[in-house]
């Protein structure tokens, strides 16, 4: 009998089995695509089982059953839960391993529990590569269901720098989805303060894509060591087989996107969290496709300062760590509204390998929220604090500079603006209340005394 | 018997009732509050008839019945409407006056449809002075029984400088609370914009309330003719009954939202529509409750610009007109993605006096939208592209003076970076293209050749 079940064999479910049998662990896999199983077959052996029906599959795992889901996610999921529902026995254990709305998921967790089926839901994040080498997991649902599973998903995990596994317990419901699209969110928000260095870089420096990749890879050795620094460095440097260009000068600039970041923010509008970059990074790819492209090239005739590279550095480090510090305020009033007790530095650890917003600062954010610490926003941990109060002159003069250049940089702005607000004793909100009193009577609190109040503005009529 | 019926008889319902009765027309009143009824009791006349049930309201009017519930959104719309069904008679006509969400507008159209009721969600702007004066409304539901109620609504109507009443037919089910939701959308992106030059101009300009009430007061003689304007001037010379301040150094600032502009920007997102100025704006009022004012205060100690004054009348015209132009991006997807065939002229029209966002612009967006003219987006018309070209260099100055000082500015550098991409020939998004396909193979399409591609950026390990 196999420990452990997949169902799923495109690339994600079954580099995950591979990696399960590298592992040591034994795996059936499953999926209704026939060549998707007759292509897994090629791996097959003492450890790995090909199946080719429902039945052989389930009747191939032992109990309690522990079977990993990773199909697309909508709809495909709640038809595999309807089929498989019958062929399972109390007890089993499903894990829903795609990208998930953690609203489906909550339902879904409700629905199994109801079956005496144990469901869990977890965000897998590290692409392909990284289903295969160690992906970062984050499983949400029943944590007794979890320890049962807990040996073989740290064994798969990515081990981050101490080797500790890139897995832990979540939290109940959909939690681990919840953070799987937080993640989501604040990769939209990197990935674009990313291509606005990059802009400015070209734009403004005048650089090369070879440069450009010579400063990334450098910055991934310095201020900036993530992965997505790396893969920018790898992108930029890539010739194109078709032409005799650099790829990057052929990829058409209109970003495309599955949605999980679209989910973060209306989420984080319910929930009333100020996540500016995550917001602007997923309209700036709306931008993308609604841009008329009709204007002129900007051509910089200006003088480009001589610390220009080292202040984007400093930009790009600095944005990197609000749009982190905006995921982690929305998980905190996601954790109050939805009562899931969330652990912040587990969470943190999580992303410390095998996902794509991995990177040396998830350490120092494990830090900053570690004993139970809770922070209105993570800037206020000292650390940080003073990362801020190093880096924001580099921010302001970046953002200035693109300004004078018209250079739209709305995730550069926005984390800009997100920490000349977030310490601020006197941001402009009170001319709001006023006209909000004056045109609807809607009252307003007082800064010198408490209670209710409205004026009186105008005389009647 | 009577010609209408109010159903909700606090202010705007009250008012409402005035306005009807003093435009010629005879009005039934009813609340479920008694001591509305009676308050509503001393304006009592042969054209004004206050009602103490549910039977005797519904029995004063005449066939078909046309009666509009104005009280407040969500339940108490529903139970409304569960009452009053066994009392109607097939082919009467409501109307929700309240600020219903358009998804239960949708419901409820074709709930009352099913009875044989017609139902119009109609979205009410103006307050409680444009209740008793003249309101800007947008009735959506059948066109058919929207002609059976236009005579009333017309009158009762504020007119705009060409003597047009500022209603009109908006489109099918929810359209009219939809064209509402984006109007309180805008109205949250003007009224953060106005905030944030009132912040420059007492932080950096260092002017007095006075002064400042003065040069709002001028504005809206120049550039920004509009209500906003106008209110911004009496909000900012109003003397304190408690102190002996101006009240605005004493309005506390947190601002404060019932969410419609929340409900627009939710809505954006699902649509792909950048609405990025409605999203800062949204975010602003989160981050005026979330930010910890531990900080400093700002002290300018750099130069005044002697064209400051100038260039931030320019720069709020500017980003006046881009927050009009998000909100008629956002009315043109959603048309198309719900089929409903929007009128813009008439849209615009109908803002044009009544409501919060009335400003002499919307008269040239009349213009920009007339004949049918369909603009991915506002600036593609001639005049506004003009407008653009003059005002962006006041508004790139604007900004980058703000970020030199350290104010935050979310909704005026939204607005820039709006113009900035909008006709962009090169946005950066291919970066992100690029990226996606290194960890994920997304793939990405070329700008020179058509087809979807896919590189292989690294050794298969």
């Amino acid at each position: 009998m196999q420990q452990f079940g997949i169902i799923g064999l495109s690339v994600m479910g079954k580099n995950l089995a591979l990696n399960v049998r590298n592992s040591g662990f034994s795996v059936s896999g499953f999926s209704i695509t026939k060549e998707e199983v007759d292509s897994f077959a090629q791996y097959e052996d003492d450890k790995l089982k090909p199946t080719y029906s429902w039945t052989e599959f389930v009747n191939s795992l032992e109990r309690p059953r522990k079977i990993l889901i990773q199909i697309a996610a909508g709809k495909p999921v709640d038809e595999t839960l309807h089929t498989l529902l019958p062929l399972l026995d109390q007890g089993d254990i499903l894990i829903d391993g795609g990208n998930s709305n953690f609203h489906d998921t909550n339902r879904r967790f409700h629905e199994m529990e109801d079956q005496g089926i144990h469901f869990i839901g977890m965000g897998v994040s590290g692409g392909e590569e990284g289903a295969l080498n160690g992906p970062a997991m984050m499983p949400g649902g029943d944590e007794q269901s979890y320890q049962a599973v807990a040996p073989i998903l740290k064994a798969v995990a990515a081990k981050n720098a101490e080797g500790q596994p890139c897995v832990s317990f979540i939290g109940p419901e959909g939690s681990g989805h919840y953070v799987k699209m937080v993640h989501n969110g604040i990769e939209y928000g990197i990935m674009q303060e990313f291509s606005e260095v990059y802009d400015i870089l070209r734009k403004i420096a005048g650089k090369s894509n070879d440069e450009m990749s010579e400063i990334f890879a450098k910055w991934n050795q310095g201020l900036v060591q993530a992965y997505l620094s790396e893969i920018t460095a790898e992108v930029l440097k890539q010739k194109d087989d078709l032409t005799a260009d650099h790829i990057i000068d052929h990829i058409l600039n209109v970003a495309s996107y599955k949605g999980t970041g679209n989910w973060m923010l209306e989420d984080g509008v319910s929930l009333g969290a100020p996540i500016s970059v995550i917001a602007e990074a997923v309209l700036s790819r709306f931008m993308s496709k609604a841009s008329t492209r009709e204007g002129k090239e900007i051509t910089w005739q200006g003088e480009v300062p001589a610390d220009l590279i080292d202040n984007l550095e400093q930009a790009l480090q600095l944005s990197q760590a609000v749009a982190y510090a905006q995921g982690f305020q929305q998980l905190k009033l996601s954790a109050d509204a939805y009562g899931w007790a969330l652990r912040y530095p587990a969470i943190a650890q999580t992303w410390e390998a095998g996902c794509i917003i991995r990177s040396a600062m998830l350490k120092d954010i494990e830090r900053a929220y570690a004993d139970g610490k809770v922070l209105v926003n993570m800037f206020q941990d000292p650390y940080f604090k003073d990362l801020m109060e190093k880096n924001l002159p580099a921010l302001r003069q970046v953002v200035e500079l693109a300004t004078k250049a018209g250079i739209p940089t709305p995730t550069l702005s926005a984390a800009l603006n997100y920490l000349e607000s977030i310490f601020n004793p006197s941001l402009p909100a009170n001319l709001i209340q006023g006209q909000r009193d004056y045109f609807g009577a809607h009252t307003y609190l007082r800064n010198d005394r408490a209670g209710v109040f409205h004026t009186e503005w105008y005389e009647e009529k």
